[in-house]
């Protein structure tokens, strides 16, 4: 099943305690369809500007994706984002955003992108993410990624558009802010009550648990000896799940194929964090993914050999 | 395989936004004894006062633990411990400590403590650690815990305690104090070198991770609704954690046993937490056990069916 993925595009600035980068592609659109072109079609769709060129269109045709759905505004600048991390990575400031093009972004989907039965509403305005949703009625599984600004700011909008959604991936901690739940079990609860049936909360390094009306999966994050760049980590999770959904177009999209799902975002987000920005996705091979799920696999399977308990 | 506690045998006045209590049993090695009771013969070593009753040595005792290690001090007080928690549980403050008997606590075994296979230090004074390990010297595996204030005020003395025991468990946060390296797997091969083959991270509500030298093994924290009181979780995960390789002399203390006891230990910490102090865990059964295991191995499994990637 094809895959559309509408949100941003951008270049970013990022500075971590093991390097920097002064302009590199980011943006969560770019970083979702980079992972989930593994799996299958990708249409991605967002704005760019004059500054966006020939080399970065091609940087994505090159794994498939379809790039007809990025909407070049002439005269316009490419949404920009410079940030730093801490010492060990769990903290990320904000020290530049340019919004650019982003700032006037009105969604419309050719008919391709609004074909796709899958659709990712990266982190974006919620008004906007309700918009395409309502141009790509026909998505069996539409998920949504946003983030604290948006919670703070359109709680209210945020949960409208939730209401249009099968599937939520929050940080833990977004999560218990929009519910306003800090015990997560309950917190998901409510997000079943508001309409999307899945809940994802991810963890950082902690990894990632899936909360269903089914029920409870949960993943550590892939142990990494060397972690360079968090950026878009979440994005390329939901690109592998979303991904892995998409190759599996005869399957009930239940709990148990959300949960194998669950491996191959686990198992993308740790490739991203291996290097800067998209430097480790873009020269991924599938043989790598296959490796790694199957190693996450031996690393969190255990055997309840019987016990004689007193 | 008898298992050796030595720890803090404790009266805590706990507060949580659910509810709290005035004056309960507790302290680490209470925790501890009771969760491994379910496994094999435990006995218990710390001290206590006068305030410390008939009713609290057959609280043990009901439950199967060896009581004969308690050194009553005549006149002298038990340890009291008051603290609260914040309201999403995440963090808790030290409101009162007396330390009373515990002042003056010079361990000294008895023959059957000494004689035990495994050995639990729990979180006391390194250098008492090491005076507790001298006297198990014929235990098979010994493991330890310990805090924040050890590492800030005699990290030394904790890094040649830590050179005398195959296990050491510790909160993530403390893990990367002590070593001063934030990335987890870093910071597991630094305790390797000093001695310890087996590293247990505890990570709370996001589960634990075990890193050895053979490899990684991480589960998540099993998922609850209803959470009132984290005191002593951390020490009941130990106690399920080497009470099943207590229950298994004759396998092979490696990776592949330390990952299955990993589950029974994430098992006891869930139903500690579920009510307060030692409640729960004192009327537990070994069927809820077992059915607790069970569900955390569904809730981790996935299979990684074959997919056509890209």
């Amino acid at each position: 099943m094809a895959l559309t993925v509408v949100g941003s595009i951008a270049f970013d600035a990022v500075s971590t305690p093991f390097g920097s980068r002064e302009r590199m592609l980011g943006g969560s659109a770019v970083h979702f369809a980079l992972a989930a072109s593994f799996f299958d079609s990708v249409h991605i769709v967002g704005p760019v500007g004059d500054d966006f060129g020939e080399e970065h269109y091609e940087f994505l045709r090159a794994r498939g994706i379809d790039t007809r759905g990025i909407e070049r505004v002439q005269g316009g600048k490419t949404f920009f984002w410079r940030g730093e991390y801490s010492w060990d990575l769990s903290e990320r400031r904000t020290l530049d955003t340019q919004l650019g093009v982003f700032a006037g972004f009105e969604p419309r989907l050719s008919d391709e992108s609004r074909a796709a039965q899958l659709l990712f509403l990266a982190n974006i305005q919620p008004q906007l993410q309700r918009q395409v949703r309502a141009q790509c009625r026909g998505a069996r599984f539409a998920a949504l990624d946003s983030m604290n600004l948006w919670i703070e700011t359109e709680r209210e909008s945020l949960i409208e558009t939730l209401g249009e959604v099968d599937c939520v991936m929050l940080n833990d901690s977004e999560l218990r802010e929009l519910t306003r739940e800090p015990n997560l079990i309950r917190a998901a609860r409510m997000v079943h009550d508001w309409g999307p049936g899945v809940v994802v909360a991810k963890r950082g390094e902690f990894g990632a648990a899936l909360l269903t009306r089914e029920g409870f999966f949960a993943l550590p994050a892939f142990p990494l000896e060397t972690v360079l760049d968090p950026t878009g980590a979440g994005d390329c999770f939901a690109g592998g799940f979303m991904g892995y959904l998409a190759a599996h177009p005869d399957e009930e999209l239940g709990h148990e194929l959300l949960s194998r799902a669950m491996a191959y975002g686990t198992a993308l987000a740790s490739f991203n964090v291996e290097e800067f920005g998209t430097e480790r996705v873009a020269r991924l091979t599938s043989e790598e993914i296959v490796q790694r799920v199957a190693d996450l696999g031996r690393m969190t399977r255990f055997v309840a050999a019987p016990v004689g308990l007193r």
